[in-house]
């Protein structure tokens, strides 16, 4: 399920206290590469010290017939442990393509590679994932053989998804431009869901 | 914003260590009531100490013409301070009709109301809306007039939306049971949409 979603989000000391942040990130292996969107300060105060990183799919809402016995089918994974800061420029470029394939499939032959500047000022972080625990739940409310059943109430789930809409061109695109045919492959899956 | 989602991201200090749990809420005036679905060792640890809530919208995937310039368009919020263990019946009461309707509006109405017991067996968290950072990042991507713009590659932005699968009806419904009317007034926004 690692292999699967747009975002994590990122839980980090800062000055003491926790900070969540939301970051792009792709896994290769037993490693998870996070990017360096998000503060930079954060990403040094990362760097040592232990975080929780946290994925998280939302996949419907569990109307039952007891306000108590509502909630959401979803799946989740934490993450713990120390992440290693990416300098190698080798492994910089792996981890890039793994996040940049993880979003859009194709994107990392198609667009220009990032230059030595570019690389060097992109913050990247690895984490092993090793530590980690997983929460799902599935299936319908757990009322429907209860007492509640005799109320006689509709229940049942409302599944929620991630889609894509129609694909907006940069203004700045000079007509004519043609849209390249990995991107009809993008868009056949839904959002973060690797399509090799 | 803070008015429309699914999910939020709690994240909090467990033995001296960052911890990101997802859970619902839902907002009132200028508290956030946040549901204790999370491990009740969370919620007690997050009742003595700062947190951080966050809140993220994904909106769409910036596709430029460089790698280094892809990314998220998205709405992030957020909110740190210190959560209030909600202990009064009324205000539980009130909290839980908040963050009822802001996932399935009607429902709180339609189905059975909790009971004492129930309520009681229930952890809500409160916290004040009075420290918060909000992030966004909207429009195109960012390379269209600089040298990029030459290489004649299609750049653009994939929107990303979450949306509703067809209701899944309970197995153990009686055949026949009516669908309620609001089930459609939940089904024609997005998930987490407030439609009142």
């Amino acid at each position: 399920m690692l292999a699967v979603g747009v975002v994590c989000h990122l839980g980090l000391l800062v000055d003491g206290d926790p900070m969540v942040v939301p970051t792009v990130y792709g896994v290769a292996g037993d490693t998870m590469y996070l990017h360096g969107s998000v503060a930079s300060r954060s990403l040094v105060a990362a760097s040592r010290a232990t975080v929780c990183v946290t994925v998280t799919h939302v996949d419907g809402l569990v109307l039952a017939r007891s306000v108590f016995e509502h909630g959401l089918n979803y799946r989740c994974a934490m993450i713990y442990g120390v992440p290693r800061p990416v300098t190698d420029p080798t492994e910089k470029l792996l981890g890039l393509r793994v996040l940049t394939e993880q979003l859009a499939p194709g994107q990392w032959d198609y667009a220009r590679r990032p230059s030595k500047k570019e690389l060097a000022a992109t913050s990247l972080l690895a984490l092993a994932l090793d530590e980690a625990s997983v929460k799902v739940r599935t299936g319908p409310p757990d009322d429907g053989d209860g007492p509640d059943a005799a109320l006689g109430l509709w229940a049942g789930v409302l599944p929620i998804a991630q889609s894509w809409g129609d694909a907006v061109p940069d203004p700045a695109l000079p007509s004519g431009t043609a849209r390249p045919g990995h991107l009809e492959r993008i868009l056949s899956s839904p959002p973060g869901s690797i399509t090799k």
